[in-house]
């Protein structure tokens, strides 16, 4: 898979098996195969197109996505606190499109592993295909299986929830962690999250934090700089755990 | 390197050739050698530790550092909104003591690569001894190098200046990036961010935006749920740009 | 001037002087003569309207504006930091369509006096019939006066400036304040505010600080309780400065 | 009573029938009980201490507290939301030392009234005291009395509550307000403003909204502009509800 941009900045996710069409012309299946990030791809019609290193965020943006996704800084705070890196060991769950999943797995890498757990089949079906097409698929595995049944991996570094009752599996969350591990909740209402904090307390969860993040777009504009008018005043809180 | 941890919670880092002596006895330096993630180490007054497999953030918390650090909300906004990943090949400047420097080679891997440019000898020297000791000197270089003089790499995917005067050197930063690389800046007043933003404006850089993050801790009492009475209300702007 | 509300919620700014047409029917100009709050009034179609406590909020959503307002949390801010209290000598520009004035004239009431310049004589013309209309003119002048050609009054305890360039007149504000009375500043760009300070200071005006204020909504709905997904990321920054 | 302020900017609240001593000397009874705002009052030892037009900010900030006050940002949320302003008719528990009272009382003036209720006698003591010593005797009455006794006023343009448990009073208020009059509810906790909220509704109030200030610093420096690195992150709820 790469990502090709045409001269007004619209971006294309293609395979390099076929030709790819566009209303600015076709680039042969050749020239495709072939492509280097950084190249212009020149079309039957004499448009250029350039080829941009493949971003996890612009695949996320072009891919099939069906459900809602977790916006970028959430997953940014979970990063950050949790100190997820290349080898990490990751559970997620529900996996919806695969979105986090495939953040995930962009981080942990070929020496780490994501073990992303989605009740419904027609979700988990989107979300295979999708990490087929980033090609993470030797990282991430799509398990298309109720979490509430049983947590199959050991010696995990994260488990992230995004469930409606996270707190039910906190028991399982607990016993496949590696010492120093952490639990990662999401969840929009403050009900969810206040419960939850309460079931990992009682279950001997360490260094519990609850956060939520506001982020303020600034404008620079002739005129002077100022922050936008309008801006995201919620997208979830955050609970963080950590089995020591 | 690893990490121990006593009864009270305290952490220790500690180096896998000596034995360990604490207020709570000594741990024999084979014992030590042969520590798992997980294990229970006794010292000779029966006092328990135990072995937590290393996390980035414990190490920076225990490093050595001298020099302020940016707070980990806005590394992980880096990291969320740069798609930063396994492979990915960073230059960042300031060094300072290497914690920013860290936190991306623990992201990006055996597989990845950080520059990290750093002016003042003393504090490179810092940041090379905490590397080395995180056990990443395979991927993180420290160059005791004035950054302004030129930038050394090539198809990098992002670069990360907090610089006092970032703009003195974006020209470079575009030359240095991959189609699709990310200049991310970070910077306290709202006059450094905004130069940045026109100054990268005017050198054709892409998808420009500025940023800030609030983060907010909420409190779970026995009386009820609310947020806590003091937050951070600044650490500081960031600019993102693209090459494409 | 009455309020009244219909079955709907809907509420109707009318005058008691003529007879009230809706598409619920008409009121006859008798009842609508003698009306008290609390009370309803029958239409000609047998629906009920009831009359309201006058809120200067309700005749500013109902009134002429033509021009954007300052939201309700900034006047808010505006008359917690200043003490603004019945009998309070303001002067405020530029006026616009008065909602400033008339939420000022609402809280000096008749011991106090608000003095509002605006340069733009159709601005000023509305911003009187408002005044009128809401029975404050006795406490409010409208002066359709450039204030940069002079403050006309004395012994000011707030003056409240929302112009392109408020520092212009920060000299004739000093003078026309009485010793403890208040300059506040009103401005959406960082760079208004921070000249607006720059100058204040050199002016020799104490207490300065400048502030900006974010309101976010809790939404408590049957599945639990969350803030709002929007909300306004920026209306303005607000200075303040005090003659000591 | 009147404000006095220093050379060094210190401010005094001094009563104009006895003389004032201070480290900077003595300024006789005859000088202070002429005084009048922006004069001069000279020492025996020559210092000058200048007299300030007298602010309810200033009062409350020298005032006996004995218990906490709400922050300002709140008081200026519940005037600005509510439309209070001369002449309303308000009701306020608890009391505390009467901060709020003194706030509401400033505003109303003499053709409004606030009706203050403190179950503690401790409380209400010095509230009274305190309301006696910035001259709003005449227009609020401090009642030593559990508001869940009932509400004795009728025509009440705003309750604002400050209490433990504010729910178990709302039928109480409903019945005491004016046709568009509003209940405003101050609470730390989500669980109480969540509480109230489902309460109010229940009961019948209109315009039922909850909300939340944040208020940020900016300071201007030399080196350029930027929020203050510490803020307040929760003061606490407002809920309103409306009779309509």
């Amino acid at each position: 898979m790469i990502i090709i941009m045409d001269e007004r900045g619209k971006k294309y996710l293609i395979d390099q098996k076929s030709e790819f069409q566009s209303d600015l012309g076709i680039i042969s299946q050749e020239d495709i195969a072939k492509a280097e990030v950084g190249q212009s791809l020149i079309t039957h019609l004499d448009k250029e197109f350039k080829v941009i290193k493949p971003n996890v965020n612009d695949f996320i943006d072009l891919m099939d996505r069906r459900c809602s996704i977790l916006i970028q800084k959430d997953i940014g705070t979970v990063v950050a606190k949790t100190g997820l890196g290349s080898g990490s060991r990751v559970v997620d769950a529900g996996t919806g499109a695969g979105a986090i999943a495939l953040n995930f797995g962009n981080i942990v890498g070929r020496e780490g592993n994501v073990y992303s757990y989605e009740i419904r089949e027609d979700f988990a079906e989107v979300a295979k295909k999708n990490i087929v097409s980033f090609g993470l698929d030797n990282i991430i595995e799509i398990k298309n299986k109720d979490i509430k049944t049983g947590i199959d991996e050991e010696k995990i570094d994260l488990v992230f929830l995004d469930l409606t009752k996270p707190y039910e599996i906190f028991e399982n969350v607990y016993e496949c962690l590696n010492l120093g591990g952490y639990l990662a909740v999401y969840a929009p209402y403050i009900d969810q999250i206040e419960t939850s904090y309460r079931v990992a307390k009682k279950l001997g969860f360490n260094d519990l934090s609850i956060i939520e993040t506001l982020e303020r777009e600034i404008e620079v504009r002739t005129q002077g700089t100022r922050p936008k008018t309008r801006m995201v005043g919620h997208s979830g809180y955050l609970m963080f755990g950590r089995k020591l």
